[in-house]
């Protein structure tokens, strides 16, 4: 047999994401901070599902999201995370399989149902996040499967993961692996919220574990405590190998040591769903890396993915990314 | 208390469906035939899903999708159908009440799980169905709750419902209640090979039960086995107080006794997926008929409620439905 040769494994929770429009009133009234994310748990769910418009149920996570990308945009993908043995769980483990994706991760035959985000869509496309993490906080480090991990070429792992212990643990021991085996380890630090909850322990990950970065600006400026991008930009130089900012319309920074880049952001169209952008954009941008492209390359992938998914409702491409790729890139 | 008054109640199949973009030939090659509706089984069911790429679930049903045309519409709205205690039936439950319907039917706590409807689109926005029934067969006389039925103007019946023999028995003792309390019955053909499996009991149906028809051009021609359009529509008179014969892009044709109405498609930009076009046709013209509306009146507000659904993938509708009618009714 062929040894396994994988562009991207990633790590993260394994969620059914839940999408409705809703009104700004709707998530203020609710004391919902606006484009983060929220934990709750299963009553918090009910009631809030509750008062939930008709919803459509797409499989969602954020480097769930990412791996997708990576396999829509033609790569060797594999993922780990937990569903439970019910009917979310099928759906999740079809999806991602369907896109060509490796998940062997074994569901949970019992404990919490699988997890899953209700995400409210207001007028102006953002997206307002309530996550029940259900079996997703089952997941621990016997749930990683190392080979699949060595035999990657990029580990891709999600900040939300250090919001249950067990899969912080899971995600620690990961990242030792793929380092042992010479890989490279990517981290997105996911929300502004959940680098409050973690600062230190994402500083102490970011400066001493991690090769490649993901944030948006809110991200790295709460992860630094400064106001100013540019400063916190400034900080990521010798910390971590690549850093890759995203600032919404105003596209993405690279950070290469004492190098930066900045490349525009892509609109395919009119602003539906934010829903996905970070982990589509950064699809993009390892997609391009695996292959070999020039940092600069591989972030305007990044932007052409990352336009597709917020054209449209929910976070996985819709459209024929490398054909999208295609077209763009040849009109740079 | 207020004695209850609706305007429309459906009874139908409560189904989730699962859609998915396909190529023509993956649905030749399985032998489907394209445009219309399978039933399969569980084992059935399952093989098809593996083969399926990734997917959105989205509630469904025919008459369902009507019922929730009707309520986004503005109409005071009930739905009876079967779905099993699980997680599809908990998304189905919600959506249908989430959109303003009364959905009161209990779930069945054992059985097969609740029913779903893998829809395959292609380039050409056609969707190619294919039904598990599941716990809709589980739904009887017994599930019908009789004072919904006689509170409700019009009561809505899907063909579909034919396929099961439990759902049949109540199907005709809803429509005998709803006609002893002088209430309209109002029937959708479904589909032509679920026209060919039913073709005398129809007939039966339409000729001395059912007060206003809803068919397509490929039912109604295979109802009456002739291959003219206009001789099938011209059968009509007499036997239907109200027909309604969609036609596709050729738009609509509303046939009341010998006066005959040809009312135009309304295209709301580029046609993306033809689920639920027929089901919300209905919608809107059940909306305006149960208003008080003329009857050209009512077939162009269905042309309006049809022309969003096919303007996005899924069969219920996105868009602010009575903005849309306004607008449109407006330039006529």
């Amino acid at each position: 047999m062929a040894e396994l040769e994988l562009d991207v494994v990633g790590i993260g929770n394994a969620i059914v994401d839940v999408l409705s429009h809703a009104e700004e009133r709707f998530v203020n009234e609710r004391g919902l901070a606006k484009g983060s994310m929220t934990l709750i748990d299963m009553e918090q769910a009910e009631a809030l599902y509750a008062e939930m418009g008709p919803a459509v149920e797409v499989s969602g996570g954020s480097a769930a999201n990412t791996i997708a990308g990576v396999a829509a945009l033609g790569g060797r993908t594999g993922f780990i995370g937990k569903v439970r043995n019910d009917q979310l769980g099928g759906i999740f483990r079809h999806d991602i399989r369907a896109g060509g994706t490796l998940f062997t991760t074994p569901a949970a035959d019992e404990g919490p149902p699988t997890a899953r985000c209700l995400i409210f869509v207001t007028p102006d496309a953002q997206r307002t996040m309530c996550t029940y993490l259900g079996a997703s906080v089952e997941f621990g480090p016997d749930d990683v499967d190392f080979e699949l991990v060595k035999s990657a070429k990029v580990t891709y792992l999600e900040g939300y993961l250090w919001d249950a212990e067990p899969a912080k643990r899971a995600f620690v021991q990961a990242a030792e692996a793929a380092h042992a085996a010479g890989r490279t380890i990517a981290l997105s630090l996911s929300d502004p919220f959940c680098v409050e909850r973690h600062r230190s322990d994402f500083i102490d990950l970011v400066e001493n574990h991690i090769d490649i970065l993901f944030a948006n600006e809110a991200e790295i400026t709460s992860l630094y405590q400064t106001e100013r991008f540019d400063e916190a930009a400034a900080r990521l130089n010798g910390k971590v190998e690549i850093a890759l900012l995203t600032r919404s319309e105003k596209g993405s920074v690279v950070v290469y040591g004492d190098q930066r880049y900045d490349v525009p952001a892509v609109s395919l169209g009119p602003l539906v769903d934010t829903t996905g952008a970070g982990d589509l954009y950064a699809a993009g941008f390892l997609y391009g890396y695996t292959q070999g492209k020039d940092l600069p390359t591989c972030a305007r992938i990044g932007a052409i993915a990352a336009g597709e998914v917020i054209s449209h409702m929910g976070p996985r491409p819709e459209q024929d990314l490398p054909a999208l790729v295609n077209e763009h890139l040849r009109n740079v």
